[in-house]
């Protein structure tokens, strides 16, 4: 029977964004970031890596189903290669079987639809890395593989650990310091949860690879951004810390819109975020104003990638609020509107509609909820999806 | 009969943004700024000042036919104050008769609809500040009036002139240097055109004097615009001095992202261009490569200022072509769409349709065609709005 080992590998939501590369080969970046690992009982990629020496020779990839070429040089063939590599120099030394020298299969699923906009390379490449340590047994940390992940996608770095975790943009010109490593692991504050609503939107967007280049290429405030970012790294490292969620809030709210302001300040312009996005940061802001002048400080706080879909974080207590008043604005297709009370709580009853936009069925396509996850999972043989190193079910 | 003087003052659309006052109630900027003063005779303030003894005592201000009453200390009464001192000056050393002891009459009316999203204070203000200079026959320089315009509203002190205008940022503590002047006459660059496209938005907007507040307090990468703006300010007036549009065209964008970009770094954001002004963006960049790939160069710059209107500045041989591309993307009410051809010219069958939403009728409401126009003109009695102190036709 061929060796195997399948895994699954959390998606990361960055609240200070990873914008702009100092090294494309490398994948190095101009700024450190830092994210929340989310659930991976929600949301998850699935790698199953097989060798065995009687598959014809060759590796072979499929991705949801799909083979895929694995391109010579390519971002997953680097990472391929660096991990057979290491497990090369493992058979010297122990003299363990020769895996290295084995023909691979590698599958790979994602458990939520490419319609969610949800970036699927972080966790895909976060699984394809750690299903092939797991499947050659290496004994690298897990900050020595998120350097190879971060190779095949820079943010996929990130996705190796649970709970709340910093990429550090590192100073060697080799990369050799450019690693993942967790702030806080998931168990220090579970309470926090994330909703992603997922946006229509008609236009093709801006890729984030052509996006970020182009903006390290002409945006002149860039250069500001990242004299800012130090600084916030630490502040939103020690809220986390302190659990303090108004000030995470607070500076997760403040890095996505200054990300967005330099993808503006682009040329030409880049917008992710459309009208529907500006009207669910307008609800959030709504919703902390209210909440603030109750003395809760900020109960929400949104953040937005490189697309229109918003990604809000709330603690578990305040989520159904914040839930409600998505549903209640921004109603879905089969939804019935809820009222806006929770537990004699009325705090929405003074929403200012003159600044809040109403939208139809539909704007917000569809919902999905999740909290703060733990990192990759070895998973057991029931859910392989591979067997003989052929797909299962085709 | 009282003594008059009726004046008309034209609007002025900022290609480098105003954007922060380093002093609030001097209205001191925090940047240069450079504007065109668009044709009168397609929008204009008009304003008529009258004084007579026999007048019941204290000034009255009509407003679009509307009385409003002149706060005492506010803007208006400032430079009503200041005029009127410098009058009695005049009167003392030359012993001229007392019109500074004469109770006021001032009547003013905008021939454009304030749903235009126009802002009205400029041409307003400057009107009203150049009608009272010339009941009073002051020998003032119009640089020196454009410190009483800017005490006013601050880019009133734009409208005092025509053609091409700057606004000094000055290094004064009393803003006797924040000045504006003609960069060059409208004469020189005959040729520029704008298309004002007044776009439908639901939503209350955030005013522009207290939206600039709230960037100057929250947005950290203001400072950093500040740093730039010197270096645009030289480089267009440099574009307008050589009449090289394509400059010209790539600085006036890029300065109008640069000030959304701060908007939008503001806390809590400030959004002012909404989906409709993001796609007139779309449209005007991808006329500019396909100029530009036939070597054209740019031949449209659109500006956005504290709201969702666009303004596209063309010159007048591309203009047709300009207007013809929105009434095609955009189609207004009752307008039937026309073919995207222009004397042979085919340039717009490449459109890539993919980045480009398609809107329904009305998204954008109306269009204003103007160009480069003079600065005040003094007008005869027949266009006076008061006839002995009291408004006509009313």
């Amino acid at each position: 029977m061929a060796h195997q080992a399948t895994i699954s590998a959390p998606v990361n939501i960055a609240c200070i964004k990873y914008w702009g590369k100092r090294d494309t080969s490398l994948i190095l970046p101009t700024n450190s970031s830092l994210s929340i690992t989310l659930n991976q009982d929600d949301l998850r990629s699935t790698t199953t890596a097989q060798c065995d020496p009687i598959f014809s020779p060759g590796d072979k990839l499929w991705l949801n189903g799909k083979e895929e070429v694995v391109k010579f040089g390519g971002r997953t063939a680097t990472c391929i290669e660096v991990l057979r590599g290491w497990r090369r120099d493992l058979e010297k030394d122990k003299g363990l079987e020769p895996l290295s020298t084995y023909p691979l299969r590698v599958a790979s699923h994602n458990n939520f639809p490419t319609a969610a906009g949800l970036a699927s390379s972080a966790s895909g490449l976060a699984a394809l890395v750690f299903s092939l340590a797991t499947l050659y047994s290496l004994p690298q940390s897990l900050g020595q593989l998120s350097l190879v992940a971060r190779q095949g996608s820079g943010s996929a770095c990130r996705s190796l650990f649970g709970g709340y975790v910093a990429w550090r943009e590192g100073t060697q010109p080799d990369g050799s310091d450019s690693i993942a490593e967790e702030i806080a692991p998931r168990d220090h504050w579970p309470e926090m949860c994330a909703l992603i609503c997922v946006v229509s939107d008609a236009k093709k967007g801006t890729s984030s690879t052509s996006g970020m280049q182009r903006t390290v290429e002409t945006s002149t405030l860039l250069q500001h951004r990242l004299t800012i970012v130090p600084e916030r790294m630490s502040s939103i490292s020690h809220a986390i810390k302190e659990r303090n969620f108004d000030s995470f809030a607070q500076i997760t709210m403040t890095d996505s819109n200054s990300f967005h302001a330099v993808c503006l300040d682009t040329s030409p312009p880049i917008f992710y975020m459309n009208d529907v996005s500006r009207s669910i940061i307008a609800m959030v802001e709504e919703l902390n104003r209210v909440s603030g002048e109750l003395g809760y400080g900020r109960i929400a706080a949104y953040t937005f990638d490189a697309g229109p879909n918003a990604v809000i974080y709330a603690l578990e207590k305040w989520m159904g609020l914040v839930e409600k008043s998505v549903r209640r604005w921004f109603p879905q297709e089969g939804i019935v509107e809820v009222e806006l009370e929770q537990e004699g709580n009325k705090v929405l009853g003074k929403f200012d509609e003159r600044v809040m936009a109403s939208w139809g069925k539909g704007a917000v396509k569809s919902l999905i909820k999740t909290r703060v996850g733990d990192g990759p999972r070895v998973l057991g043989e029931k859910e392989s999806l591979l067997k003989d190193g052929q797909l299962k079910n085709s």
